[in-house]
């Protein structure tokens, strides 16, 4: 990607703050891991366990933590968060792509809906009526925006994003290519041994700040909303069933299933894969292992896993036990040998 | 959504039956959950853990059951089941979107196939040779239709849908933006080490009245077709593998995955997350919890959870005893200390 | 499909080797199941549990291993690998679709890139600068394709595929609709209590005779590539993470999701539903069950399975012990009277 402009580590840490070991002149042109690193590079270090790439990287130059700055001798950043500096480092080196404004020729844009001068739709995309786009949005190629949708300024859909009518976006939302916003959500009744379909007619309302992973599904509400609020970040493949809410700032990480009518905290962090059954609610600031299958309302902060899922540190407990079984039975029949006892069925 | 007609509760029971309590002239223009509804709103009430909201509700009128006709004094529809009720008044208030007929111009229609006049072909939409379309057909906007495709008279296909070759759909088709019919099944063959792909010449072949979640896939069959029956309902992100075949009138939760040749019986509820491994026969009228992990066919009807699954009380029964295995190994070692054995390896 | 040339038992043991009992001169037209099979038909026998399907077949020939060759009286051809066998003549007589070469005149190609007369760019497909497509390339109808990517010759990207910019696929890629190939990977920092986003600068590099299912998502690297390597086999709905590494032939079951950097092995096979966490390394040739929970790298080839995976057979033993705890309760119990100990707490 990358002709990046080059910065020196001097104007580096007049950005953003920290501590310069080494030359502080050391010009830098873009971020890369320690392995594949270069002279114009910078690096970062976060864990010991790659103390051998830090002493053979080629970097121009390190962020580090405060107790691994003798780890090193090239020039260094040192920093109280490394792994958040070096996010901001990058996103200087790597600012968002800008994309021409203007409507493509090949684009529909139905009538009733004014594009601003600062938004660009992409070749192909479709945009129904009364849609309403903030200033600076980038509908991407072959993206589909129903009727009466709402997007924030400054937002920008990836090719081949849907969004079914009347959903709302914030400010700044950054949607992946293949995701759905706004499909029915599965509500059926029993009829006498057939289902019956139940109209879905509430919406999708979405903070400012949200990002939404490649195919990553999230229903409209059978009749309320269903609600993303500010900052929560969705990786792929996720779905979100309908009249969910999930609080600000909430993490979830990719293949995760979140039925129906469940809440979930603000702050929290949900492993890839999880399951979150229907109708929960699920306090602030808690964490969920990969793969957890969460079948009850949580409502302590902590960390919870397992399936079912239960506070982290039994589940770890219990699954041990559970390797040491074998031993316990042997143990259980030499006592009932001691005993004469009969013991299990043969 | 919704400028719905208004109706009077009178006319509500004169169509779908039940019994009024309160005025029957009572005005209706939408349906609404207890807490958002307003004076012109029928709402439901289907649980007691809601009765606050009910007290609470603004609604103009509710649907609730026989036993529950005293929880408020609005006017009130009773009901045997107050949540089909519900659904068919919600269908009254919201009957389906009408869709212009007609093939937009920037559609693409091959030769050979001819649109019905009461058909609409979306923006951007594709459709091949030999495709044949019923009455009301609606193919929406992006959406991909193969050579040779069959759909039935009032389908209609939301945005970006991709149909393969040859599936056949019956009628009333309900399919959700980014659903995959008829990709290749997963079909390989090991050849010294590397894969030799087996060609999927089977199709797939889908009754009438089945509804297909957002980005869900059902691949194509091997030889013969993977078959989904009449009424069949398939939430979000399922993954529906080659010469599957589901029974009528069974519901799927998103997430699911159930893995090629597998049959699954009629009237069956599948928990969101469930795991279906191939080649398995599952009963009419079988319940599978969320997540659950199915490895062995499934002969009588009842309802199964758990990884491995097995039946639900059983299930149950384990992960309580999981959770009390380490109160079980202290009892052993106590005994053992009483006997004077060694018990566990330190 | 399928109007396929006919072929003489004679002309197929020509090309593919093995051994024919019965009439050399059967002419065969198409591959079918051994139920739906007809007189111009070859099947095959593969498992013992078909047995009654092979007595029954109106196939006109059959192919099967040596120890079965007395199970019918057909023409057969005899292979030390059936299935092997089946598929290769499954693709003789069913070569893949020649797709007629040229750009749609609804497609939308972007200065800069040129398209090798032999390929095909679809209807409403749109190609961007600087794209390197190799001879006989085929962009189906609505793909999207960013700039700077580069696909090898005989590669075929199905309807709706969309890959971002600056992915590169080796020769005869087969991808299906919906999968999204180099969006960002989920890379965030905490900063404060909201997250923030790390830009995701590297690619997807692909290998040789790679094939990727619907509706998957292969996300692009943080700052290195993510890499799939030559001979990889993945199904419908995967999320492959930022950084992960797909040895060679490897094959994956779909709805598995594998975490960020993430290392698997050459010829690895892992079931469907499975889930891998990140940083994991996996060594080569490792079976892992549908569904399994891979929490920890795994060193050794074998076969692992459950949540959390363990080598396959400490998995069964565990399984079967969970499902007879409550009898090994009861012996304790047992015990305790026998002694008169007090017991579980009441």
């Amino acid at each position: 990607m990358a002709k990046a402009e080059k910065y020196r580590l001097a104007q580096i840490v007049e950005r953003f703050g920290g501590e310069i070991l080494g030359d502080p002149q050391t010009s830098i042109g873009q971020v890369a891991t320690l392995e594949s690193a270069a002279a114009g590079h910078i690096s970062f270090f976060s864990h010991r366990k790659y103390r051998k790439q830090l002493a053979d990287t080629r970097a121009g130059a390190v962020i580090l933590g405060r107790t691994d700055t003798g780890l090193t001798e090239l020039p260094r950043i040192v920093s109280d968060d490394p792994y958040l500096y070096f996010a901001k480092v990058s996103a200087l080196f790597n600012p968002p792509q800008t994309i021409k404004p203007g409507v493509h020729r090949t684009a529909v844009v139905e009538r009733g809906t004014r594009i601003p001068a600062s938004a660009s739709i992409g070749a192909g995309a479709y945009v129904g009526r009364r849609v309403k786009l903030g200033k600076d949005v980038v509908i991407g190629p072959g993206c589909h925006i129903g009727d009466g949708v709402e997007i924030g300024a400054g937002s920008r859909l990836h090719a081949r994003v849907t969004v079914y009518p009347g959903c709302r976006f914030g400010q700044r939302a950054l949607v992946h290519s293949g995701a759905v916003i706004g499909a029915d959500g599965f509500g059926i009744a029993q009829d006498h041994g057939a289902w019956r379909k139940i109209p879905q007619i509430g919406g999708v309302l979405i903070g400012d700040d949200v990002e939404i992973g490649a195919n990553t599904c999230i229903d409209r509400g059978a009749l309320d909303d269903t609600v993303i609020e500010d900052g929560v970040k969705l990786d792929n493949l996720i779905q979100i069933g309908h009249n969910v809410r999930i609080g600000a700032h909430t993490a979830i990480a990719g293949c995760t299933g979140i039925a129906g009518s469940t809440r979930i905290g603000k702050h929290c962090m949900i492993g890839g894969a999880a399951n979150i059954v229907g109708h929960l609610d699920i306090a602030d600031r808690v964490v969920i292992h990969a793969a957890a299958v969460v079948t009850r309302s949580i409502e302590r902060a902590g960390t919870y896993g397992g399936h079912p899922a239960e506070d982290s540190r039994s589940w770890t407990r219990n699954v041990a036990h559970l390797r040491h079984l074998d031993a316990l039975r042997e143990r259980v029949r030499h006592i009932e040998q001691q005993l004469s006892l009969p013991g299990e069925e043969a």
